[in-house]
């Protein structure tokens, strides 16, 4: 095997904290050299985000929005819907739930774009991100306790507020990545109906 | 204030784990609507990434990435150079210590790209993002327990692979995703020689 030098093996592990919402815990490893070293880590379901494009009057593209406070950095952030994956959740399933739970939205056609791994140090989180289209106005169900504002904008202002740090969530800036590059013709989304898109395979 | 119907006010902290690496906190916030509810998070002390850039013998542009093994993901990852800050460390300094630690380069100029939240749910970090050019080779000083391969690749592969999932990490995505604005005229580096870029506000 290639990374046989990289690699790191468990020898142990040690829950060491169940919260409401985050379950840690402290791995004994052995590295490469045959020393040992311990490795500490979140365990988490995974997540689903969604970038929703639609067309405003005038044929211009623009994308659906959340102002969101995020309470580990203090303030509120602009970003894609998002959610966790509830247990034994479909990915794609999740996608159109946590849409339409957030922002009434529904979408006709869906386009998986990738999977990204936000914190690879410490935490076991994927999000899954998925492009909607041919969106369907409809009433929000936010889950209690949950508070945020839906907002649209064009691709031209999500570039600018990448750039000048309005908005600096790392999962908002890779969906913006795939946006630009679909808008650029590099990237070619396989535009899917619902009935189809359930059946991508994650 | 804008946000203000947004807004979870603390009540209350709770450390309820500290590790070597990890410490968490449970707290009770206030949230808009006056009822009560907790919030679980790591505190994390900051990190950067360096995107480091050099044109090879055929004047084409390269970049050198890193592939480590890691375990909270059970794989190695290919990602660009990056480190968490040091107790009372300038982040600009951090940039040019990672970069020369892990792949024994240094760098003539740098330009500042932004910041990035990887975990805006559940963690307080953040990544300065450094641009690095005019590249001289050195030493490598890996950490004691730290292994992993330097290899460089070109604008054209790193976007390949974005797209085919053979990089996941989201912090390198976000790297690429200034890259590609670089090289299409979209954003224009402020290069600075060493002694300048140290006196870049963060």
């Amino acid at each position: 095997m290639i990374d046989r030098h990289l690699l790191e093996v468990k020898q142990s592990s040690l829950e060491v904290y169940r919260g409401n919402f985050l379950t840690a815990f402290q791995d004994t490893v052995e590295l490469p050299d045959g020393t040992f070293a311990t490795r500490e880590y979140v365990v988490h379901p995974g997540a689903v985000m969604v970038v929703p494009i639609f067309q405003d009057e005038h044929g211009d593209t623009r994308l659906v929005l959340e102002r969101q406070y995020r309470y580990p950095m203090g303030r509120t952030m602009l970003e894609f819907p998002a959610g966790k994956l509830s247990p034994g959740e479909v990915r794609f399933q999740c996608a159109q739930r946590e849409l339409q739970e957030e922002t009434g939205y529904s979408a006709k056609e869906w386009a998986r774009a990738g999977l990204i791994h936000p914190v690879i140090a410490y935490s076991t989180e994927f999000i899954e991100i998925w492009f909607a289209r041919h969106l369907v106005p409809g009433e929000r169900h936010l889950d209690s306790g949950e508070f945020l504002d839906v907002l649209t904008a064009t691709p031209k202002e999500l570039m600018t507020w990448c750039f000048d740090g309005t908005i600096t969530d790392a999962k908002t800036i890779c969906g913006v990545w795939w946006l630009q590059n679909m808008l650029n013709g590099s990237w070619l989304p396989d535009w899917q109906p619902i009935s189809a898109a359930a059946c991508i395979k994650n």
